[in-house]
């Protein structure tokens, strides 16, 4: 069966008519479409928020799925509009740096501008390429329409990408930074963590240490723990409290990890 | 292909079990029916926000949409319940104004008042027509129910209209001003200027002029900017920030715009 | 018809990844089914929050539909996560009192642990069970799938509830308390009025007096109200105004009703 579903990443919010427009657009377009937000709720026009964001959702849609995202503060200046095919997905964004982390993870197969004024609605807002020119070309996927249909192939190679941070490992401790924090106050680090791995480690982040553990309630209310977070990450939370809050960290904070070695 | 969309433009928020509560009802009525939020966020009883709102959105979807507002602070009251066919799609709302600036661009060609109780919930709460009324009379017209059997026809002049700001021409200079203020701060004015025009003009706003631009990047960061909106009237916005915090302005605020003389 | 529909309500809020990487999880194993949003802004970890607003809406929806709770303070942890029959539709949730206020309603047929990895994505994060575990449970379900699959059967007595304040009735006056406020300011109280009776008693809270009536108008702008809500419970308005700013009060105020004798 084929997916024919568009989910939406974009800083446009929930209260203006900017969602709904570009909804009724695609629709449009391909009456059949589903549309999953992912979220409208990206601080205006941060780009690396959107690029994390994204990336902890993409993954877990079908086959074929259209990813389009649109925060997009250059709109209608000369900065690129793609189209890309990457892992099995496709995205569908201003090529300003919102696919970073997914770019990252899976290399994109094929990329194309999107330059064919075809697909478009009529005489686009200069301030409005979501509704005019993105939605149509999700859509146009979506529904089963060709990628090289939406442009001229471009070298993947080229794509923007936001500076990702690394973490470094030096002897036993690999030292990152909060690059997320979410709405509980979970501090999401850079750190990833193996899955099913048997990990031992202390943890340390504006002076305090901790030890590993499995889940949030494997301390008492109200303390921190570290764990790893459901995208795989080291992640600092807070047993029915805000690690953010007490920590008073943010994104760019450092962390230490030192694996433990069994002995 | 009938497009069976409803849309939803209400004050309810997005916390409570108000919404769920509407679509279930709509659901119960038509399953087959889709339906897409435009926003939920009107704040509580502000019937003109909705009428900017809904006007912003509604065009953008396919021939056939029902587009429902509930901002009702009348409800149970002696307010009027109406529904209309206006443009290409149909309307279901309180008769309290929320429909001013789609009656103001489409005139209807067909209102009823919503009066016939049997197509409505049994023992309808006074104080949700939303879930049991208007919910299930937007269900019968998306699954292709007649408008006829929601009640009957009324002249559609009885409608009850906002105020809706005129723009002034005096000599070569137009007198508007702001009506909505978007998640972005950016101002909208209700100076409609027109597509594809060539357009050049000095913009007044609380002692700031500038000259009208294309779209935001036309200025460096952090300054304003003057451009035609998404919606086709003129704007005044801040690249990377926020107008109206810049200018402390708001709905209601005076603008002029000088047409240049080509010379 | 099959319903096919899953209702959520979480306190994942809007703003992070979660709410869309359980949607795709859904969708990846139940490509049909149509989800509909209850909540995502549930405050994190209130269960009793979750309880009330699930009932508001469950309701409403169609029979074999699929409500999906995942307020989960304990994810991880010893609790249970159970799937049960409770009137006309299906609840998937931690056992953790989320159900409280629906299994007060509709004492429910059959109930189920969530036991058979069989359904559950693979290597499930102990930080993420609605994505991992719950929702592929619900796309399961949904989809047509037996309740008897999710795991072995379990009486539903043992099912945690919450302490559910029930009013008290001396001589012809009612003591309960405010359980919910919602984003208007209204005060929802534990006291069920009957749909349809005429009513007629005094309501005190805070020290103020007022007679029932039928809806918000019913009163001028600015003044407080009590009447039936949409849920058939006692409830303080103020027209056009927060009846929770205007009072002071929030959940846990106690509220008297004074049943009028008719003479």
């Amino acid at each position: 069966m084929n997916a024919k579903l568009i989910t939406l990443t974009t800083d446009f919010g929930l209260r203006d008519a900017y969602v709904a427009a570009m909804k009724g657009a695609i629709l449009s377009r391909a009456p059949e479409v589903r549309i999953v937000d992912v979220t409208h709720e990206i601080p205006p026009g941060e780009t690396a928020s959107a690029a994390y964001v994204l990336r902890q959702a993409a993954g877990f849609f079908p086959t074929g799925t259209v990813h389009l995202v649109v925060v997009d503060p250059g709109v209608g200046s000369e900065r690129r509009a793609i189209a890309c095919e990457c892992g099995p997905h496709l995205y569908v964004a201003p090529d300003n740096g919102v696919l970073t982390a997914v770019l990252h993870a899976n290399p994109p197969v094929r990329t194309h501008l999107i330059s064919r004024h075809e697909l478009w609605r009529k005489e686009p807002s200069p301030v409005f390429h979501g509704r005019d020119i993105f939605g149509p070309v999700a859509a146009h996927l979506a529904s089963g329409g060709r990628l090289d249909d939406v442009g001229e192939a471009i070298d993947p190679d080229t794509l923007l990408r936001l500076p990702w941070p690394e973490p470094r490992l030096e002897g036993d401790e690999w030292t990152g930074a909060v690059i997320y924090v979410d709405r509980f106050g979970n501090l999401v680090t850079n750190l990833p963590l193996e899955a099913g791995a048997v990990l031992a480690g202390t943890v340390e982040i504006g002076g305090r240490c901790f030890t590993l553990a499995r889940t949030y309630s494997d301390v008492r209310k109200g303390e921190l723990v570290a764990l790893r977070g459901s995208s795989g990450l080291l992640e600092i939370a807070c047993n029915g409290g805000s690690a953010a809050g007490v920590l008073g960290a943010s994104a760019g904070h450092v962390v230490t990890f030192r694996v433990h070695r069994r002995s």
